[in-house]
């Protein structure tokens, strides 16, 4: 196990983050950002636990013009924010069907909405409303004159450039990946129900020093798998089935996803193939991911390699993302987005092309964009379809 | 390891599901249920798959009058779709941001909103709009004529009261979890970091057959815990320190949801006090939940003797909740909830309270309850705090 750095983050890189919003806020002439999702809440607070889990409460951080964060919270969160950076932290017995926080909610923003203000929430692509819809209703039906603006592009401008700090967390879960991948032919073998793998999979994660495997998925079947978001079956691996795991592993509340393939005792010709296109379809990407670039530009630099084998562009419907504290992250690599590639970007690159009948091939590593290019993060995958 | 129950469901159960939702919808005067949560399209068509984790695209499954429900979803979901009972599955190349769904949605419901229809959404406590805000407004906002109706209670009603089939999954999961606690005393020790005992809890997890462990939590300190949703830091357990693990483990898609209390080398007289009424507390609720009680007599059942020692009620917001899909799901018990107890409905019994210094203790057991009371599905918690 490799040395770990240090958990969470100091306090500077949450005032940095901060100011950061706020200057854009001002720019774009917001009177505040009510963020209300767990990696939103946890950019701005530090504040990380699993409780999210539970759909039963919400949660509220509000970002001020400037000054801390306030934290408007269930209170069997107020000793976990107290450790935290936030000062200002109001909670409620909850839950409380009857005013789930939306009264403080109001107290807050009343000021702001008696002057005609506006407050900027997550409402874009890629977001969720993550309260009840009727209890936002009834907030902003009881805050006449407020404004409500879509502060997506803000906060995905803040969070796609990863910190140094956040780049190590990154770094560190994408070398735990790599070497739980490179377990996998210790622990594989034909006849293991595919369910059983994934335990082990899962098991050997931890030993390597993930925190946790929020997300495993995969697919093995007869020259190839059909599928490549689903659970295992406790079907046996047999000789000649391809093999490919996908995880999202954690660490600090950091996130790999890549995946890795494999062909359990002899490979067919047409997924050997498919492997050495998405393998030099990969080595396109790498080469494009360059600051400056758009993540079309990164899209097409692989769609051409992958246009060998496949025309079609598959149903995947873009070849790679954005990555940190989710397992997806905006920008995506597809035609549709232009967004400009930065230094210090941590993205994934993910070509997959359909071929045979009805088969589909993945890829996926995980890179950094330094200044003259791409730094993997994770271990490069074999050139060749590896054998077990 | 025990031997697990079948995977899955009969396709009956999904017609069952189904069938009494449309005979609510029909009493309700609903056209239609659109749902949007892993939950509750999992609930009525079996889609079950850990790529919900990207938060990157939306789902839809409608549920019209009569007949199969229909999905709506990205093509990368199709295949696996194809394996639910699920007939018509409309997809799209996802992500699209300009329009995610939209326009298939819209010709979907354009029908009942062109005669002035309803239909039912997910809008009450302890749900969430998973989708961009943007989006759903877009899509009402084309739809003139359309009434939205909040369906949460419909939904609540049929998925609060399990099926067979549901609760040999759950009581499958709460058998493993129980046999994981039996190891505790097994690997964990003082000097331990406590980040290394959730590593080694998650791996005896899927030894005992978890096929996940997605919510682990937790507190260690001296003479008491003082948070309960904490993820663990690096401090080595000490002699003197109360340790509490809570997990929300998984298998074939269901939830047990139930904590353990320990004592590192000795316990104090405080906090053996604490674990004391809370075991008691747990016989009262287990004795009370009975079909025809209300969730608040379950909650007044537990609290009366939990103000043995602590008067003030604790800051948790309740004493327990249902169990299913779910790690927390309605109904609550709480003061605020007379929701009236079923048989098969699937609860936690979770006392908690405060004392000394800022000390919380919790307790948590989960059960089923039949036509003449509760069963447990949890192996019952030590009558006193074990030490290790």
């Amino acid at each position: 196990m490799s040395k770990a750095p240090v958990r969470g983050f100091p306090e500077a890189e949450f005032a940095a983050r901060t100011q950061k919003a706020q200057t854009l806020m001002a720019q774009q002439g917001l009177d505040g950002l009510l963020l209300l999702t767990e990696p939103d809440v946890r950019y701005f607070s530090g504040f990380h636990t699993l409780f999210w889990q539970s759909p039963t409460r919400p949660w509220f951080l509000f970002v001020p013009p400037a000054g801390k964060p306030v934290a408007i919270i269930p209170e069997i969160g107020a000793d976990l924010m107290r450790r935290t950076w936030i000062g200002d932290i109001r909670t409620w017995s909850a839950p409380a069907p009857e005013d789930d926080g939306i009264s403080l909610l109001t107290e807050l923003l009343s000021p702001i909405a008696g002057r005609g203000g506006t407050v900027g929430i997550m409402k874009g692509h890629e977001t969720a409303l993550r309260m009840p819809l009727g209890d936002f209703e009834r907030l902003i039906g009881g805050l006449p004159g407020l404004n409500i603006a879509d502060a997506t592009l803000l906060v995905r401008s803040l969070r796609m450039v990863k910190s140094a700090a956040e780049i190590e967390k990154l770094s560190h879960i994408c070398g735990i990946g790599s070497r739980t991948f490179a377990q996998v032919p210790q622990f594989a073998h034909e006849g293991q129900p595919f369910e059983d793998l994934f335990r082990a999979f899962r098991r050997e994660a931890l030993t390597q020093g993930a925190d946790d495997v929020p997300y495993l998925v995969g697919g093995a079947e007869q020259g190839g798998y059909s599928d490549v978001i689903s659970p295992p079956t406790g079907r046996p691996l047999q000789a000649g089935d391809i093999v490919m795991l996908d995880t999202g592993s954690t660490w600090d509340g950091y996130f790999c996803d890549f995946d890795r393939n494999f062909a359990i005792g002899r490979a067919d010709d047409l997924s050997r193939r498919a492997y050495d296109v998405l393998w030099r379809a990969t080595e396109a990407g790498i080469a494009a991911a360059r600051p400056g670039a758009t993540c079309r530009d990164l899209f097409q630099a692989m769609q051409s390699v992958i246009a060998e084998m496949d025309g079609q562009g598959g149903d995947v419907g873009r070849l790679g993302h954005g990555l940190g504290m989710q397992l997806t992250e905006w920008p995506s690599h597809a035609a549709f987005d232009g967004t400009v590639i930065e230094e210090n970007m941590v993205l994934t690159l993910e070509p997959s092309l359909g071929y045979g009948d009805g088969k589909i091939m993945v890829h996926e590593e995980n890179i950094v964009v330094r200044a003259d290019g791409a730094d993997l993060l994770t271990t490069r995958a074999a050139p060749e379809l590896p054998v077990i």
